[in-house]
């Protein structure tokens, strides 16, 4: 078969370099362009030494005509970016993947409210199929665009999924407490995120509101088939990688949790349902797109406890994006992506 | 007035330095004698060299005679060592503080269900006052014997308790999602606490059940008035020193909670209400007694969530039994506990 | 006697912060400006929490008729500021201490050469006391105008300097192989200085050239009295604090070292020379004003090694600069710095 | 071809868990045994959750009869224990590669006093080929026995190569100043690598010896064909993963350093040199086999220093092992290291 042409529109993130070095070693694709405007002209591997030997482009001007030439395009810009671009894409009969939040929220007046800027391409929005495969798996192989999840939705909906699904907690008050490396912010230069403010240091960030919360809400509602209602506190740990979920619902039908865990999760290439009694660690996914999930139901009390970790680069952005390309062109699912997590 | 004499026993843990630390620059005591069996003759300064030059004197074996000649003697031993040796100190006129487990929960056969070993003095459990200044203060005045909190407890309590004495949230599902750094976990040699085990990562632990459970229960029951329930998860984060509680309430009377909490901390030196809106970082308590609380009441919905932080070693060890040893001797609450936090 | 009143110009960098700390503390001096163009207006704990009832004061606008109302002035600006401002003050008769680099190198094209820019107070370099009591003591104590030294100069002086001040090491080829923690590239906001960037890893930089490289030649051939020969290469280590200079140097006479480094620091409240066979850890000094000195000479060869520890912030900046303060106001040189550092 | 059998004796360290995780995704081998006698009989996923769905092997007693039927046993065993085991699996024919230091030193009564135990198989010594694959690629296809390289060892004597080889410096007073994360001590229980003890600060350790200067040494004498003098001093970096060592030689012989360098690794699949001006970062080679290296003559003067950074589980430890097997068993290369580095 033929190696797949992709290409990627701005890669000069944490999320650019993550791609890159996923789509390095991916059997059946062939990377064609990479765009950024800042950057053009400059090899990939001069801002990204790790990727010396293994990627030979160097990153060029936008160019719309290039990338129509491709089977698929990333999106790695900011938000805003890709909803203004992927139209004339899609015409042209380019298949898209968007991390951005663009296409994330079905709801476009509450995606302009949480996003603060009006939608450019609301059609779209509602074609764009959301492309988290535990949920949207058939979907996602037809989909011309894909909204690719954020990565605290990614670990606090894989989490709560089979226990809305099942119907086993009350929906009224969940609460996901969630915890990320800082390479979640991004790359751009900022005081906040500087290791003198953020080392040797802990804090939660966003209570008042985070964007995330729409769009957890959204799948849990789904999954629930009902409105939730949830509360979200993101805080900001010392370490570059990792996402930590801890996830509270009060339990109104007390079932074998474990079993239904593993039940749902049997035949998902990357969920890990741990065995009872397990602390899931974020090193034991670093760099790997799996998630690891552990069930726990602390002295047989009210509230169920899940735990739920990924790598916010891989499961919660390039690694899920991969996992899509990987259903919307037909490829084995877990089409390189099946090294192992750095431990330590 | 004639400098206190003072001791400690077991002082090479962390919970020792610190207290030796904060001793050192204390103007109105004189630090007698320091204990340990294992490092019996060696100099303080030699185990920590942060204290060479202010700490001359040297580890010595365990004296009772020497103790009795203290005016208060610090414990900062292993759970089950104090109520061993203190029984007799009391007796001798020496007053205690232990900064270990034993004398914190009043219910006798609970405290053995969690630390698995038969309590040797239920008589002094029974007289201890338990050593938080903002819950007990006129008691610890005059106590012969002090029980200081375990340092998830201090910054839980503190954090919940304006809500819970006004009676304005429901008691029945409280939730604490508290995450700590790695020095309290102690200064024993384990593989699970090595840098290369817990450097760059971050888990949940114990979430089964922490000794921690059933103290935070009985502040909260006794500011509520009345029995609560509680879902405690605490967090290991990848850096020396600080916790962070982050805490959820079901709102049942919607009142000013900024005010709330400013009114019933005004007074209390070391507990600091930052202004509507903040986020505390672990770092602005480094090295300092204070606690430093934000309430939130995120987009005016039901759960109310309060973030609480404090220096585990001092607010959460030995600048809180340095604060009970000025309550017990009649000196100013803040001596020796005036150093601002250390930023960055 | 009354306080001596002192003003701090451009307090919102980590110097500023941690100047602040330690004249929180001092018991004869009374903070009454602190100044920022960006942050005038603001109180001062709001930036930095730390402070929160230890600093009541708010960032001012700069205006020189307050600052000539002061006893003496840290300037914490950038470099190329305070020499534009200075001559007014030194002309009113304010003391000055300089944290910039714009006082520390003697040869005005040399500095010209290395920050790149004309410098305007060509006199008043002249006039200016290096800040190194350890070399210049009494000359501070007149000084109208100190340059505060360098954070990595400082640790590399005290390292070299009684091997050169006896003349038992070769000049030509000295070797000081640095490393620092995050905090000394400042609070400016950068790519290369989050969290992102440099957590969990460790590069040198600048080896073809870094400022610091003069001015550790200009101590040391002055204490050589005769030109020296030094490769310094500076190293960036994922902490927050701390500078660990490793110093090589070819014996050409061998004496007792460790006699000699205890003899030439007997006298100096901040340089603690360790018993022979130690290895100095950067967190020993946290927070304080020492350096920490260990010598080492590896089986008896040919080679010395000098290891030599400092807090960046402290005795390589702010810390220094208030034991030159005192120094000049005829104040206990202690004052302010005897908080032992804070280990773990 | 067949895939090759392949053991692991001693698989509980963090060079066995490494050797595992890049076994797993090594396409020519099968994994058959993993021995460890205090983990027998459980999975080696429940003790390293990283390898879960990736090795389905539980540790296994070690048994010399199972070992022998494999084509070749990695030993990542404590020091002392390979030289014991190994004859009589030479003896059977199997092959073997020793990641523990009993055959790195030539001279065995060199290697007695610093290893501090009588050597019981000076025979083998002899005949072992030291595993490093860019001295000794040829002995190395059809050694019996390989020695594999110490961490340090490999980042110094990659850096110094060239120029040693060209006789361009001085062989006198060499100088390596080399920084490690902390898995380079392992994963044994001891309270100097705790988090609390090493994470935040910085230090150099084994100053005056430590047992990587004779094997350095040996290396650096065969290179120039002549014995050199080396001043090694390892300190230890609060991050889990890398080596950065930096070298300095006085030039003897000013050529084109660049040059040299990119001429002398031009065809190593596995040495990366920099362009000219660089400075690599550990975390550009962490999780991949890469040494990267860059050259700087600073201010064009008379010492050269080189920047060498390796990843010491990789290419310090497990990954150079693989590049061993695949060399002896004629295997390509790069079989099974071809991942490019996690970054960040």
């Amino acid at each position: 078969m033929a190696k797949k042409k992709i290409a990627i529109v701005g890669g000069t993130g944490y999320t650019g370099v993550e791609l890159l070095r996923l789509l390095a070693g991916h059997p059946n694709i062939e990377l064609s362009v990479i765009t950024s405007r800042s950057e053009a002209g400059r090899p990939v591997a001069d801002l990204f030494p790790n990727l010396r030997g293994r990627i030979d482009l160097s990153f060029s001007e936008p160019d719309a005509s290039r990338l129509k030439r491709c089977d698929l395009v990333f999106y790695a810009t900011p938000n805003g970016t890709a909803m203004k671009q992927i139209p004339e894409l899609i015409a042209a009969g380019c298949r898209v993947v968007d991390l951005a939040a663009d296409f994330r929220i079905k709801d476009v007046s509450l995606w302009e409210q949480w996003y603060g800027m009006p939608h450019t391409s609301p059609a779209l929005v509602k074609e764009a199929v959301y492309g988290l495969p535990e949920m949207n798996r058939e979907a996602l192989k037809s989909a011309r665009l894909v909204a690719n999840p954020g990565c605290y939705v990614t670990a606090a909906t894989l989490g709560f999924l089979p226990l809305l699904e099942q119907g086993v907690v009350s929906v009224e008050h969940l609460i996901a407490d969630c915890k990320s490396g800082v390479s979640g912010a991004g790359r751009g230069a900022s005081v906040g995120m500087l290791m003198g403010e953020v080392g040797e240091s802990f804090k939660a960030y966003g209570v008042p509101g985070h964007r995330h919360l729409p769009e957890i809400l959204q799948n849990l509602s789904i999954a629930a088939k009902h409105k939730v209602g949830l509360t979200f506190v993101p805080h900001l740990v010392p370490m570059v990688r990792g996402i930590h979920a801890t996830l509270y619902a009060r339990i109104t039908n007390a079932v074998d949790f474990q079993a239904l865990y593993e039940e749902r999760y049997r035949d998902e290439p990357f969920v890990d349902v741990l065995p009872s009694g397990s602390h899931p660690e974020t090193r034991s996914v670093r760099g790997s797109n799996e998630c690891r999930l552990a069930v726990h139901h602390p002295q047989g009390g009210e509230i169920l406890v899940v735990l739920s970790v990924i790598d916010n680069l891989v499961k919660g952005a390039a690694g899920q994006a991969v996992q899509n390309m990987n259903l919307m062109l037909g490829l084995d699912e877990r089409a390189g992506l099946d090294s192992p997590a750095i431990l330590p």
